[in-house]
């Protein structure tokens, strides 16, 4: 890693990146919505020309590269919405990208990775070669830069443009700025982006059971890692085995808790989503909204749920839809 | 029908209309996409707050009456979305809304239409009593205003305000507005207003097989009815007998022809919704996409697609996910 990218993150870098990122795309929709008798504001950043949040943090991490770094290329490493921010923002300006990603990572979301013209490099995710090893050695032998899915302050700055549309649009509408932000989690890249955006709101990390690695370290006061034998998750864009020091700065000072959910209450949200916003969520871009529908985080009219992503294969989701646990 | 409901609808009408709704509602996103190569915009009136367009003229014509017309209530005559529209609109203005509606309307539809505190009317779809007669009997009984689907110049108008949009969304691109606007059409209120609203742009109707009455309707320059003994199809919110004289005044005008899309391309533009743009559509929402991506109308860098509705049964829709035809 460079001494660059080792800067903090900043409430201006947010700023900026946000800046840049209203030239390119339009805000998503900031949608209304009553739960448990409340009024509850769902950020649906799922409908994002990827499908997820993720093309913000690498929008603003690839434009800002030099001339000479665009020309040796970036790595990327994801389960599959990073890997499309990375794969569109190359693709947009002109940069060769390398994305390594898991074996079993969606169908989707591999096909859409290469669609946009990314070369795939895959690993095996339980046991195999670490994949940041894989990735700093593809950098080391071309060269090129390493976009990490988190632990970048362009990254982090870039998801947490999120959070000041959410201030513009709920001030549009009259309101001051979100009480509470409740929002999905793996690397904590969006979760410290959104503490950066909004000061003044609580912000609360949502991880699958088993994942809850962030949950743990909040309350212990240090980084802990995922278990070596964490169970298998639906959530694959939640599946990171430890946040890292440049989020845990932010996560450590700002959130109070993190919260988990099982998979039963993702699978609800995701139908409720369908049911009441009419969207496609895939299940880690609705692990925020399932704990808020199961009553786990406290809302007031002010309450903004994150909707992160919808990369979902349609059998998966025509079997979430005809569950009914 | 009263003199007052029989004035023509106007583009200023349709201006007056947007003011009055953006005031309630924020814009619904217009979504860029590819299409066989083109660029095409996708405007998402399936996430209104109802999940159709159709809140749209109902808030434009509600909140247009006087307030002895309030008190005495709205009765409208709805497969569904037009239903959830007045009663939405109704609540809002505490007004008393009945329902028309068919016995074999979408499950869903029927409980999210008394969920907003609507009476729902039952009648019977083929055969049964005329379901305008039946809407005539009760308004004539309470002394009630009918909110007319599609046949009233209010509701052309306000349906039209998402025409203004378009232009305004385009417009913050760096664009001129469409060229070119392909639209589900069931009653033709939506495609009227879009017409009144966009001068400039082709507007194309598309209806389901079996359904095309406004096809036949602008091919022979009279208005046509669907046979009595039509198909049955999967759009229900595109299932009315014939078009109105007060909107074929201004299709005529200016549709030059419509097109007609089969069931297999309908659940193919609902897959397509579901995989590319990450939004869950209705049979009937996703006729005009069908059109479109089948190579049936024509397309260029400022087509326009309207999404208009996403009320339909979880089973429904996985099912049309796990087809492959």
């Amino acid at each position: 890693m460079t001494a660059q990218q080792m800067r903090s993150p900043s409430r201006e870098g947010v700023a900026r990146a946000a800046d840049k990122i209203a030239q390119l795309l339009p805000q998503t929709p900031l949608l209304e919505a009553e739960i448990n008798g409340h009024t509850v504001w769902c950020k649906a950043d799922s409908l994002q020309p990827i499908g997820a949040f993720k093309i913000r943090g690498a929008w603003h991490r690839l434009s800002d590269l030099s001339q000479a770094e665009r020309a040796a290329g970036v790595v990327g490493v994801s389960s599959g919405n990073h890997a499309q921010g990375v794969a569109w923002a190359a693709r947009r300006l002109g940069i060769r990208a390398t994305i390594v990603m898991p074996v079993d990572a969606p169908q989707v979301k591999l096909a859409a990775t290469r669609a946009l013209g990314a070369e795939v490099v895959l690993y095996d995710r339980p046991g195999g070669e670490d994949r940041d090893a894989v990735a700093s050695r593809l950098c080391a032998e071309r060269g090129a830069t390493l976009v990490h899915a988190y632990a970048d302050p362009w990254v982090i700055e870039g998801q947490g443009s999120a959070g000041l549309e959410i201030v513009a649009q709920m001030q549009a509408r009259g309101l001051d700025g979100p009480t509470r932000i409740v929002t999905p989690c793996g690397g904590g890249g969006l979760t410290a982006g959104l503490a950066l955006a909004c000061p003044d709101a609580e912000v609360i990390p949502v991880e699958p059971e088993g994942w809850d690695d962030v949950c743990r370290s909040l309350a212990s006061g240090e980084i802990q890692r995922v278990a070596a034998d964490a169970p298998p998750t639906a959530c694959d864009a939640l599946q990171t085995p430890a946040t890292w020091p440049i989020n845990f700065a932010v996560l450590q000072q700002r959130c109070k808790f993190g919260l988990v959910v099982s998979a039963a209450e993702v699978r609800a949200a995701q139908r409720w989503a369908f049911s009441v916003l009419h969207l496609v969520l895939e299940p880690g871009g609705a692990a925020a909204l399932a704990a808020v529908l199961a009553g786990k985080a406290p809302v007031d009219g002010r309450t903004t749920i994150m909707l992160t992503g919808s990369n979902t294969d349609p059998a998966s989701f025509a079997k979430v839809l005809q569950d009914d646990d």
